[in-house]
């Protein structure tokens, strides 16, 4: 949908203003709920880098919970969204892992 | 101190176990606090790699909450600390960066 534009220099370079330290910790806060972390590896490590609901079944948590964390990782910027039929496919953002790395100062990966 | 021996697999490799998530989830969720970033990113740039409270004035918070966040940075294994005279000095754990760089699979950095 969006290639990343990096927000924020890598966080050795300098100190984060307030205006940056709000941007990205949002995306570090989605990932610091165990299930939503591993939702977001599920999606990320899915057979063609999506998945539905409909494939996710063994987290732990109904499947209304399951819909409720995805929309979060969405909202944070973490996955994008698209309907087909009867469910909502998720996917990674591209993009998001190598400016994630960028920001912790690794040079990014494929 | 120690050099950080990686919990886990990138997240695209394969869904995280409950207990992968749960380890891992604790940095992010440190990171996940604006204040905090700030504050990471303000000692992980600090000239020398290190930093205490009495560097630290400019973040819109009180010594003693910046106290508080940096305990609790350095109890989420991404700060380590160390008492000389007065104060405490933080600095990032060696190879913390790097191992969140694993996990997101962008190639470890220096």
């Amino acid at each position: 949908m969006s290639t990343v534009t990096p927000c924020c220099p890598p966080l050795t370079e300098r100190p984060f203003t307030a205006e940056e330290a709000e941007r990205t910790a949002r995306m570090f806060k989605a990932l610091g709920d165990p299930v939503r972390l591993r939702l977001f590896s599920l999606v990320a490590s899915h057979e063609g880098g999506e998945a539905c609901v409909c494939d996710i079944s063994d987290v732990g948590v109904s499947q209304p919970t399951v819909s409720h964390h995805l929309k979060k990782l969405k909202e944070a910027g973490l996955l994008t969204s698209e309907r087909r039929g009867t469910w909502v496919y998720y996917r990674v953002e591209p993009g998001v892992l190598a400016g994630m790395g960028q920001l912790l100062g690794t040079p990014s990966g494929a």
